[in-house]
């Protein structure tokens, strides 16, 4: 009777809310859980974060924190890929729900540069602006790095207010930010030409200031919960951690045992804390659905400054697992099963038709998306342990570096026909875990640090997460005419867009007080 | 009121069972939690589990299981370590408390052979004979490899019955049970003569069989645990999983993603589980300190099939922390804090004294401990986000191959005198991911394979866990002087006791039928 009761006080005040939504779950498992209609999604994104960075993910000595908390309280991927394993081509294909390929983010070095005149398409349709027109407030703060000027420097048309974001807070356009490495541990003359904030489209700072980056960035998020947490909301918070360089505000330093890389990654931890509590106090939670993931893997060249991807191999640059796979979380309490690890072979492509589903919005009908939703698997509710023979996803992944086709994932098989040399030599390169050098991978996918396979090289990415023993070709024929048949027809219906990461003009360079292009920073001093 | 009701009448159901002890608290750290006088000690120990292989310690493709709920409901350890990187000396350490060398199990080939003299010293004390004087019934199954005859065959006098437990079931005297492959996969000509099950001090079958092995652990746990629930108990479960051979009952073949392995893993989590199950629906998990681990780190050279060390360098039979550390679970509802990750520095060798403390028990004093009692760890209620720099543990750690001392662990360093080389090639060795020659680890402390370090290889092991990186020895000169230092002090006081594992007599090999020495094998065919 008390039962009853204190369910219909608890309907009473939900109502209200936003839980009225569509009744959905998973065939057999468990009971119905209420999807709310127009739920807001909150999408952070670390950078450059590896697979095994967290202590959720196994992290032996990484502070247990807030994003952990949220893995316990939600649903923990360990089987999440990023579309691409640099920068500007995962966060457009995050964005997209397509492949970096099919939207044009590719060539030159694969990322956008600070003077460049490319973009991301404008043809192309972000998760902002599919939301929008299903009548959601849509805003971001942080790291864009999918263009900046196009024609004329200034001119700003690749920044993300052009990509359907109405807000957009204190944001970082473009970040190679080990440039603006203060503490000069990462290059030894930092460059502030390359190290400029933005608000919305106004530069406001060059080079930027570290300390108060992530506070920055905090604050305009959770002012933007704040003014829309009565209407459906699309938040895109995109973190400067964990790039190189190693950066945290005072009070985050020397407060990990893993060093600088794990002191900044409290200041994220913390970060994420601030944005669940916002929603937890706003009681917006059970109609937020909230993904934290990496936009690809760490740096391995960075050694212990360039985080972990665990046990898989390689890491940013290259279609190896470890630059690939990234740690991805998805939470909404009511919704989400708490304590749930999901093994799904999944993508960050996911996002948009996961997003636009739950929004009821109808992306553009005339282009491929790479991505599905993800509603079906956030519903399902896991037992601890499970009590049969797991279905192995038989999802195909395809895995570039530019235009070529670097490696097939398809369910528990990864077939690679080309591959990049791995980093080797550590020690030598890194003395006491610092790099000698400022940056030794290559970003070239063309180059002679690539080995084709013909055959291709197999693994069974279950049984052999690490990529470390080939499976034998004739004992495989069948799965690799399997992949071969999927590769075929994958490339069949690709149209690669235009390359968008090729052009630079010194004209398009931001600059914050022209013609001297310095800001707070002085010429003559500081370099 | 309603609160005060249920409190007193929780309290009434408790307290006829056990929960009548001392109030304890870690300083400024929540409520007095009251660990009850005299809790059952339950120790159930992996054979070869590395350090990467649950879910919960982030494998990707290990399916969650009992295991990952026992962590989450309690706490998981990430710095624990093994005395020792194999199977009879990290058990002997585990029983005493005491380092392998000062036990005198070292020698020969590190380990107890079937044929072996040697055996755990009876001057040595063990959990049991501690625990046993302090009131405690005392049991054990599964994995003993602490000798098995002395003088005669049959004679049985390194066996547990002597050794403390009073209670032995279904056990495994001597374990290289890859000679007893029925599959085929890891050796070509099964040798029954190494396959013995005993039942106490009967050898009740020759070779063993698998398929009901487990079930039969648990079915004596079990009876074990009911017989003496009304009474304070020590039981030692120790599994003949995740050692090679790699098997499972046929309810649990082919229900992992990860092959074999995970399939045995699977058999283990199912066992663990039914030990928790029983110790709640008997109601004495509140007075009863579940302890699961590994004897040592995953032996990398069986390939897919010998486990992961996650991102751990080197495994079994090593002192790298691939060989040492270990995943370790403490559970004691009401007592450990649920979801607690501790990074401290700590050790099988802890145990001993951690039962000693809880029992009451008073272990002799005329020798020297290597372990100290967890309880004030077991006490901590570690917040989810800790809120200053962690203090590292200071505790010093030594780690030996035999009776040559190779590194020291202090705090976050850990200083290689001596180390071992790696395994390589992995692809070559293992096909597919499975060993082509049956085994090729050497166990040897002193031939070629041993490289010396002088000044010795120095790690900081909370940032670079990977030992990849080694520091600088001139600026880092204070902190090899003070592990010179720890060193000096340790070595002046040790005294290695008399090597056991050296003899051996082929007239001790355990024989079910003698003199033909077969039982259910038949010698003319099977083989």
């Amino acid at each position: 009777m008390i039962g009853v009761i204190w369910g219909t006080l608890l309907l009473l005040f939900l109502l209200p809310h936003g839980i009225k939504g569509k009744l959905r779950s998973k065939d057999g498992e468990g009971p119905t859980v209420t999807i709310p209609d127009k739920p807001n999604i909150v999408l952070l994104v670390a950078d450059d974060m590896g697979w095994g960075d967290l202590c959720s993910y196994g992290h032996p000595t990484q502070e247990c924190g807030e994003i952990d908390k949220m893995a316990a309280e939600g649903m923990r991927f360990t089987q999440w890929y990023s579309a691409d394993s640099l920068c500007s081509p995962s966060r457009a294909a995050l964005l997209t729900g397509r492949l970096p390929v099919r939207v044009g983010v590719w060539g030159g070095e694969r990322v956008f540069v600070n003077d460049g005149s490319g973009g991301l398409p404008k043809n192309e349709t972000t998760i902002a602006e599919a939301l929008k027109d299903a009548g959601y407030a849509t805003g971001m703060v942080g790291k864009w790095h999918l263009g900046i000027n196009e024609f004329l420097p200034g001119d700003g048309r690749h920044l993300p207010h052009h990509h359907g974001f109405d807000f957009v807070g204190t944001n970082l356009p473009f970040t190679n930010h080990w440039a603006c490495d203060e503490s000069k541990v990462h290059m030894a003359h930092p460059n502030p030409m390359k190290c400029f904030l933005y608000w919305n489209t106004t530069l406001v700072q060059q080079p930027f200031r570290h300390d108060n980056l992530t506070a920055s960035f905090l604050q305009d998020s959770i002012a933007f919960i704040h003014n829309n947490k009565d209407r459906p909301f699309f938040l895109y918070f995109s973190f400067a951690h964990m790039h190189t360089d190693m950066f945290s505000a005072p009070r985050f330093r020397e407060t990990s045992r893993r060093g600088r890389y794990g002191d900044g990654l409290r200041e994220l931890d913390w970060a994420v804390g601030e944005v669940l509590k916002t929603l937890v106090s706003l009681q917006i939670q059970h109609r937020t659905l909230m993904i934290f993931l990496s936009d690809h893997g760490g740096h391995l060249e960075i050694c212990t400054e360039g985080g972990s991807n665990g046990i898989l191999k390689g890491g940013k640059a290259s279609t190896w697992d470890g630059g690939l796979r990234v740690p991805a979380i998805a939470w909404w309490p009511g919704v989400v099963a708490p304590g749930q690890v999901s093994q799904h072979l999944v993508s960050s492509m996911d996002v948009f038709q996961t997003a636009a589903e739950l929004a009821g919005a109808t992306p553009p009908k005339d282009r491929i998306y790479d991505g599905k939703s993800l509603v079906p698997i956030l519903l399902q509710k896991t037992s601890a342990v499970p009590t049969g023979k797991p279905t192995p996803s038989l999802r195909t992944l395809f895995h570039y570096c530019s235009d070529r086709l670097m490696a097939v994932r398809q369910g528990e098989y990864k077939a690679h026909f080309y591959s990049m040399e791995l980093p080797t030599n550590y020690s030598e390169h890194c003395p006491g875990g610092v790099p000698k050098v400022e940056y030794f991978t290559s970003f070239d996918c063309y180059g002679p640090h690539i080995t084709r396979h013909d055959p291709p090289l197999l693994f069974n990415i279950a049984r052999d997460p690490g990529e470390l023993y080939p499976l034998s070709v004739e004992e495989y024929d069948d799965i690799i005419t399997e992949i071969l048949a999927a590769k075929a027809q994958h490339q069949a219906h690709l149209m690669p867009g235009k390359a968008q990461c090729k052009e630079t003009s010194t004209t398009l360079q931001p600059c914050c007080n022209p013609p001297f292009c310095y800001c707070n920073y002085k010429p003559d001093g500081n370099r």
